[in-house]
């Protein structure tokens, strides 16, 4: 589907050129199509908060844009690549689950194993598909290919589910569901689920009430905060909260809320 | 005012995407435009630090740019949002302060108060005006918007003087007008004032002479050197010059000139 | 040579406006071009690594794309500014040695020294050429500008050799030719004069076999490993490899290949 935007997230930092590699083979087949970085600074291999980035982003996009996101733990394995449609974008990302929330906003209409490899770079190498497979495919979509020629329809892919929050009297329960670079403990637990005054508690750790910001708390003290994604994150200013609770994806949450 | 590049100056650094969901609004509505990120690590609601910024990079943009500067530590406490104009540029800015040494080098000629909420975004968040509010309006405004249409004229908008350093005899005092992110402080003294064989004094630290470079001192080191944008900075080389020596913005500086 | 992508390499990292004010310049003169960040993270002053960036990028960016790379460790010294051009794409860069690696892809077939003023900014800082004379040089040698509007033919301009890597019998001996930010030691050994079970040393430091990620080893564990570019390099997990062990560019490394 012709796209005038492609966006990309990745897990690549941006000190080495694999970014601007992968933006190289782009523009080269596509020199008009505008590249939006999302972030290149998913923690290394951490397919969930990639998958939490694309799905409290994706709507922000402009329309039709195609999200290429590139965290390929299983490069080199014989994972698929996979083109997913929804009514508004599209996406092309490793065959690893990647694309598991974006259902949370818009459903997949269709989806496709990307198999053509007349729309690969020549030479392709074993670690680096980003550059050579998924970014020339990107190229060639953004400007129209048609969806035939993607490959053929492909409904088996990997998915996981989106672990929604479960309230039972004054309890919620939740998870967190992303670890950012700083050490931020995100959860799935968004606003409408608690209150200012509700208690927190994941592992060890129960912190009572929402702060505003993290200013208002002291150097090095955890809080609670709703951040900009409008879910409930755990935090440590000017810390690292997941490095020193011992927190990572997947772990319980559970917030008291006052009736 | 009918602009071709956007310039982007925030603090929310580039690990997490909230500069990116600002890209992607502004591209939703003005798919053309071309953005220029001026930095987005700026010191976590420093106002001063970002006003120096957009002071001494102003001048190397392309006319008519638009400035949308994003530090915004009263988010969501009522404060305005300015659109401001000068002979060859224009800013879009939370309403603290950000704008206000911008005359150093060119005179505000038109100020206004954005409140056309028939711009913004549908939803707007409490803590992330920069997306909902700030990146919506600069897209329409870079879009040819009139000027009527962003808001009523505004003169009484936030503005603090700018420190100009005074002489006495041989004596120069000044002040630290920003701490980068490394720590070196950058002081209102320009190269006019001082001479190679100066004494430099701030808080408790004398440094005697310019270096022309970091790599002139041994490493950890403290030195006085000439930045690239023509002010005096005092830093340790590959080290934090401010933590070590417990300088802040607005610390007095002074300079003993040989005469 | 006309342009639509001006490719940037620095050592200027991205918390300073430096960059932005470079592409503001290009932007000011040439405002339809393309511009794509290689990477500004390269060492300060390294310049061998920068070097190396280029020769393993170039041949995946669009043809014709102008290189602008900005390591400056002689700027205000009175070196001289190249255009360089070959096949498939042109360089701009200080006359220090940053282009001497580019025809191990493809040959020079141009070489000019930069001398046009008429092409520069007004106002030319002591520290900041990139901003001042490379900059808006390339903005008009993209729109077209003709080859002899640049400067005179030079061929003495600087140029080191590339190391290429020996076999003696089972041995092949090699040296770093890169360190990156993280500290990894990349050397000039390609995949094709090595084994998986080779043992290879650096200083005092030996490692037996390649290893095929990082995660294949422990935490703060040395290893070897095939980079993305096809390079042998010496890594330590989350850690910095090149400090560790104190190697640096230019060191000796040798492998022994089973046979």
């Amino acid at each position: 589907m012709k796209a005038s935007h492609i966006a990309l997230l990745s897990d690549f930092g941006t000190n080495d050129p694999f970014v601007a590699s992968m933006k190289g083979v782009i523009l080269s087949k596509n020199p008009k199509v505008s590249i939006i970085d999302i972030t290149h600074n998913i923690p290394p291999q951490d397919i969930k908060t990639c998958a939490f980035y694309l799905m409290v982003t994706m709507e922000y996009m402009p329309k039709n844009t195609l999200f290429l996101a590139v965290v390929d733990p299983y490069v080199g394995t014989g994972r698929a690549a996979l083109w997913i449609k929804t009514k508004n974008y599209q996406f092309l990302t490793p065959d690893n689950g990647i694309i598991s929330w974006i259902e949370e906003k818009e459903k997949i209409i269709e989806a496709r194993a990307l198999n053509n490899s007349s729309i690969f770079l020549d030479k392709i190498s074993m670690t680096f598909h980003g550059r050579d497979i998924l970014s020339p495919a990107a190229a060639q979509i953004a400007k129209g290919l048609s969806e035939e020629k993607i490959g053929p329809v492909f409904s088996d892919y990997r998915k996981f589910p989106y672990p929604h929050p479960v309230r039972i009297g004054n309890k919620v329960v939740g998870e967190i569901i992303a670890v950012d670079r700083f050490g931020n403990a995100i959860t799935n637990i968004t606003r409408e689920y608690i209150t200012i005054n509700s208690v927190f508690t994941v592992g060890e750790k129960t912190i009572s009430g929402l702060k505003p910001t993290y200013a208002s708390v002291a150097e090095k003290s955890a809080l609670c905060v709703i951040g900009a994604y409008d879910y409930l994150e755990f935090s440590v200013r000017n810390g690292d909260f997941a490095k020193e609770y011992g927190v990572k994806s997947g772990d319980k949450v559970e917030a008291i809320v006052e009736i």
